[in-house]
């Protein structure tokens, strides 16, 4: 049923849906029309029937769609169904923080494995796992069978680390560090860059207030 | 020189240009033409000589733009020359860690308080700022020239605190937590939806995962 050629901007908005079909499933609901999901979500219905179209449409509009047939369906097209170990590259407070958070594995993302180059941090424990140095991390992506790396490094040394990554068989890069990767077709890489997110809402800020002291 | 509407999606690349604009200047480079801005940054010269003609264009382009001028033309137009004061709602890594990101102060954004439910965590101490109770953030909020809260607790509580913020005079909200916030117009919500960020990574995974097997 998945058409071939999917858009980032799609696929972008799939775990918002998800996001909000499970907490409908959560609250007991079990039907939903695209009218209704539009009002809750803040997007326009014909968006969301243009974006489940993608995907076959998922059912029936007529009597709305069957929320519990929804959330699965969604939640297998994005392949949370599938085990991915991933490891964090960085242990500080950012690494940690990610290290910790439980819903990981909810999604299908084993926390196996953490690195850094502090000789303080190494030895330290998060959520059952060791901190390693930074020269364990080849043999250790290589010898199980870690797909993901999360980067929560300096700009400095994660590109030189990305290409250690990928050259002992990393699938793709969660990339937390203030740099965009080089990396070969067929690594995936997701950027977080934070510092941009900050200065949108800077822009949208002061914006604001210029449109507002004109009146 | 600046238009009136510029879209969402022109201000989300401009933190991306700032970005790779600051690294020109510290390596000494005095001009760059669109073409090389465009090998660099992979994304197509028309695309940059469009989003920079949004802000009148930054100068001849035949003779390239002036990196150190379009720099600092991009940071005034991000508002980052004007200051704003911050407060962070969520004591644990997540908060932790952003209190502790300097770049902030380097930005404009000046970090003033931080708070937590959590008893044991009140009083400890992020970057010379104490923890205070949550009790006490409606009346720092009004004291203190607070413009932006950052959200770094559980869903559950985020849209309650959200609504407490905005009665007490915030203008922005930088949102971690796993919910969309209602908000009243004229208020700034950025969202980095985390989770969101890592399904998508998770889809291109398998997607890819997918395709190759079919080769």
């Amino acid at each position: 049923m998945e058409a071939k050629e999917i858009s980032q901007a799609v696929v972008g908005r799939l775990p918002r849906y998800f996001r909000y079909l499970g907490e409908l499933k959560d609250e007991g609901v079990e039907r939903i029309s695209s009218q209704e999901l539009s009002e809750l979500m803040k997007v326009t219905a014909s968006q969301i029937r243009q974006d489940f179209n993608n995907f076959g449409g998922f059912g029936q509009q007529g009597y709305g769609y069957n929320v519990e047939f929804l959330y699965k369906e969604i939640g297998r097209i994005l392949g949370l169904e599938n085990k991915h170990n991933f490891i964090i590259i960085g242990a500080g407070n950012l690494g940690r923080a990610l290290g910790n958070y439980m819903n990981f594995e909810r999604r299908g993302f084993i926390f196996k494995g953490m690195f850094d180059k502090n000789p303080e941090l190494i030895g330290s424990d998060v959520r059952g796992i060791k901190v390693m140095p930074m020269e364990e991390m080849e043999r250790f992506v290589r010898e199980n069978d870690i797909d993901i790396a999360i980067l929560t490094i300096p700009k400095t040394s994660a590109v030189e680390v990305a290409d250690r990554l990928v050259q002992n068989g990393i699938r793709a890069i969660w990339n937390f560090a203030h740099v965009d990767l080089n990396v070969p077709d067929g690594i995936q890489v997701e950027n977080v860059h934070l510092s941009d997110s900050l200065m949108k809402l800077s822009y949208n800020i002061n914006r604001y207030m210029k449109e507002s002291n004109k009146d």
